[in-house]
C-alpha cells in the first residue's frame, strides 16, 4: 500500500501539497493514518507539468521524509498540474523503475492498491503489453502493467473506458492465476490537461480517495488521505467512481471494469 | 534514536542476529518496541571481524528492511565478533558517513542516544578532535566525535576510562553550549578482541541495553532491545554500567564519566 | 561493453583480484585497455561462494572506483570461487537489477558483449523465459535473459550445451527482429563447484577472454583483460571456445551455438 | 578536477546548457577535453534560481551521464540564472554533501581546482569557519570551506574582495601546513542577481574559464571548457581575473588574493 496526492489548478509550489500541510504527503510517508502500512518509505516520485506537453519526472529510492533533493525541488518548482507518490512495497524491489508515477508521452499515472497474486502471473501480464509499448516496461510492478494496458486500450481517446478495460484484464488474470483480493485500486492520472482519479475494488475494501476544492490555492487536490486531519471538509470518492477534474469543476461517473 | 545489536562468540552467520530472529535488528528497523521512534529507516551499518585485525564495514543510506545487498551479505558472511546498527536520524543528514558503526584501525563503535543541542556546539566539538585523528572525522554526527574523543583518551589502553572521559567532555560541552538532555548514551564497541557496551545518562532516562549468553550460538549478544519478545531471559544492563564480554564471561563495572 | 574477472582455487581475499593488481578490475572500471568503452562506471557486482551452496551477492549502481563499501568488502572477504563485474551500459538503465552477476540458486553468471537490437525484441525474449524462472527476471538486460534461457536449457546437467542453446536462441531472435552484430559474447559462470567461461561471436569480433594459473594464489583467474599489463603470461581463450576450470586443470572444448 | 557551466540571461531550459550542446556538461562528465581527468563521474549538482530569492538545489552521487532524474529535470525546468557542476573527486568521499554547488541563503557557489595538501590542514580550515556559519559545513571538501570563508568575508557587500580574502586565507593555510600547488582556482557563484566567476592560481597553472554571449539564448554562459568545440568564439578569462555578468554586460577586474 502507498500514499499519493495530486493537484490541478492555479500554479502553486509543489511543497504546498507535498510537504507543507500538517498531514502532507511527506508526513504520510512516516505516519499514514488510513493505510495498512503506516510507513511508506520504499521510494517516492513526482511528475509535474510545466512548459512542455510531457511531464517532468523525479523518482528515487530513499524514504521521502529524508531526501534533501525532494525537499529542495518541491520548494522551488511551481506547477498547475502534478502527481506525487510515496511507496510501501508489497514485494517488488526498491528501485527507481518501480517507483510511481509512471510516464509515457504526455501521460502520468500512479496507483495505490493490489492485484492479488501478481507475482504468479507477472509473465502473463507482461505478455499482454503490446510490442510498441514494451519499451516503457522498465520495472516489475503490477501498477506499471496496468498503466501500459490502459494506454493500449486508448487512454487518449477515452480515459475512463481505457482504464476500465485495463483493470478488467488485470482482474481476470488475477482470477485465473492469482489470489484474492483480485483488484483493489485507487489511481490518479493525467494527460497534461485534466486530472483523473478512480476508486474500485473486486471485493468490499476499496482504497480510500478524497478530493477537495481549495479556494486559497485556486485548484483541486485529490489524495489517498486528507492533507489535514481537521478543518475544511474533504469529499470522499465512492468505490466504483471515476473523477475528472478540470477548470470547470469535478465530474463523477461510474467506474465499471468489464471484459469485452 | 537508533537500534543496534552486537555479538561475540563462536562464528555465526550475521543473519543469525541481524535478520532471522523474530524481533531481529531488521525487524526493529520497521517496528522497534522500546524506542521513541518506531521506524529506524535512515541508513544502517555492519562492522565485522574476520581474518584481519581490522573490521570489514558495510554502511548504506537505505532502510535496512529493503536492502537486498544487506540481506545477501548477512546470509553469506560468518563472524565471531560483529556490530550492527539501524539509524533514525535526529537531525544530521542521511549519508553513509553518518551511519554507524564508525571504525578506525582495529576499533569499531556504535551509539544510540543524544547529546543535547549538539548542532549548536558542533564546531566546538570538532575542535576537540586532535589533528592526528581528524582524517577520521568524515561525517557530522555527535556519535563520531564521541568515538574520536574516546580514541584520543586511550581506548587501546583502558576502554572504560577512555570512554568515560570522552563522554564527560561531550556532556560538558552540552552543559556549556547545548541543551537538555545533556547526555543519553548506549554504546557498543570492539577492538577486535573483546566486545564492550556502556549505558549512561545525565538525567534519569538512559537508553536501554540488554545482553544474553546464547548456548545455541555459543556466544554473547548485546542489544538495544531483545531480539525475541518472549522466551529466554535477557539481562538488563543498568544505567551507569560498563560491560565487557569475553570468552570467559561478562564483567560489569560502574561507568562514571568525569572531567579530569 | 563491460569488464569482468573470476577466480577459482585456494581461498584468497577478493581484493587480490579485484583491487590490488596494477590493472585490477577496479582500475579497469576507470581505464580499460581492450574495451570499446574505457570507462566502466555504470555499476558493479560480485558473487562469491563461501560456506553455503548459494553465492553471496553484492551489486550497486555506483562506479566501482569510488564505492567505499566495495573496497571494504573485498578487503575483508575470502573466497575460493568468485565472479566480479564492472558495467558500461549499452542502453538499459543503471539499476541494481541490471548489474551483473546474476544469480539463481547455486548459479552465478556474468557477461560482456552485445545482442544486436535487443531493445527491439526484448518482449519476445522475455516471452521465451518459462513461467517457473520468471521470478528471476528482475531487470531489463539481454544478459539476464541469456542466463535464464541457459538455466531452462539445463545448466545443471550440461553447462556447455545449455549455454550453446541459449545463445543460439538469442542469436536467432536478433537475426529475426534485431540488428547486427547479432551475438558477441564473453561469459563467466559457476555452479559453486567449477568455473566456466565462453567466448563467441556471430561475426569476426569476439570480446576478449584470458586465463592463467597463478602459483602464488594457487588458483585460476579468468578475465576479460589481463590484471597486469606486463609479466607472467596470460592465455587467450580463442573465439568459439568453452573453458572449464577445476582443481584438476583447465579443459577447453569447442563452443558452437545451434538451434535444435 | 571537475567541470562546470553557468548561465545568466533570458529564461532557457537547463538542458540548453547542460545536456543539449555537442560538448555539453553531461558530455564532459564522460569525456572532458581540457581537464586532467577526462572522466568526471563522482557526482553532480545544479543550483537554479526561479521565483524565490534562494536557489533550488539538486545534487547526487551518480555519474551525470546516466542519471535519469537529472535528464528529466533539466529538460523540464527553465531558469534565467543557474550553476551546474560535474565532479571528479581528488580524495574526499563521493557523497551528496561533497557535491557542488554549495548554497547558503541566496548564494550558490561552485569550484574547480585544488588547495594543495588540504587533508593535512582540514581541521585548521574548519576552525576558521565562524560559529554562525558552521551549520553550513556539511561535507569535507576544501571548496565548501572556501565558500563559507567568503561568506564570512562579506560576499553580500563586495563579492570580489570577499572571495580574494577567502582565497588568501586558504592559500596561507596551504603554505603553512599543506603542499604545492597551494591554490588553483576557477570559481562561479551567484547571489541570485548577478553571476560571478574568478580564475587564479598561486603558480603558473590556472584552471581554464571561458565565457560567451549567446544571442540565440539571450544570455551569458561561463564554463570551465567550451560547450562546442568548434564555431562561435568563446572568450578566455585570463588568470588573475574576476568576471561579473549582468544584463548590462560583462565586467572584468583584477583578482588579487591578499591577507589583511
Amino acid at each position: 500500500m502507498c500514499r499519493w496526492a495530486a493537484y490541478s489548478g492555479a500554479d502553486v509550489f509543489l511543497e504546498d501539497i507535498i510537504s507543507i500541510p500538517a498531514h502532507s504527503l511527506i508526513a504520510q510517508s512516516q505516519k499514514a493514518a488510513e493505510c495498512k502500512t503506516a510507513t511508506n518509505g520504499d521510494g517516492f516520485g513526482i511528475a509535474w507539468y510545466g512548459q512542455r506537453p510531457e511531464p517532468g519526472l523525479y523518482r528515487d529510492v530513499y524514504p521521502a521524509w529524508s531526501d534533501c533533493n525532494l525537499r529542495a525541488l518541491v520548494r522551488q518548482v511551481k506547477s498547475g498540474l502534478f502527481l506525487a507518490h510515496v511507496r510501501a512495497s508489497t514485494g517488488s524491489a526498491t528501485s527507481r523503475n518501480n517507483c510511481h508515477p509512471f510516464t509515457a508521452g504526455r501521460w502520468s499515472f500512479m496507483h495505490n492498491g493490489q492485484v492479488g497474486g501478481f507475482e504468479k502471473f507477472r509473465r502473463h501480464a507482461d505478455m499482454c503489453i503490446p510490442d510498441e509499448l514494451y519499451e516503457h516496461r522498465k520495472g516489475a510492478t503490477d501498477s506499471e502493467v496496468l498503466f501500459l494496458l490502459a494506454l493500449q486500450q486508448g487512454l487518449d481517446a477515452d480515459p475512463k473506458t481505457a482504464l476500465e478495460r485495463a483493470v478488467a484484464r488485470m482482474e481476470a488474470l488475477s482470477r485465473a492465476r492469482g489470489a484474492t483480493p483480485h483488484m483493489r485500486l485507487s489511481v490518479a492520472m493525467s494527460d497534461g490537461e485534466r486530472l483523473y482519479a478512480a476508486r474500485y475494488s473486486s471485493d468490499s475494501v476499496a482504497p480510500s480517495v478524497y478530493y477537495r476544492w481549495s479556494s486559497s490555492m485556486g485548484g483541486w487536490a485529490v489524495v489517498s488521505e486528507p492533507l489535514e486531519q481537521t478543518g475544511e471538509a474533504w469529499n470522499e470518492l465512492k468505490p466504483g467512481a471515476f473523477l475528472t477534474l478540470t477548470g470547470d469543476g469535478a465530474e463523477i461517473e461510474p467506474f465499471q471494469p468489464f471484459l469485452e
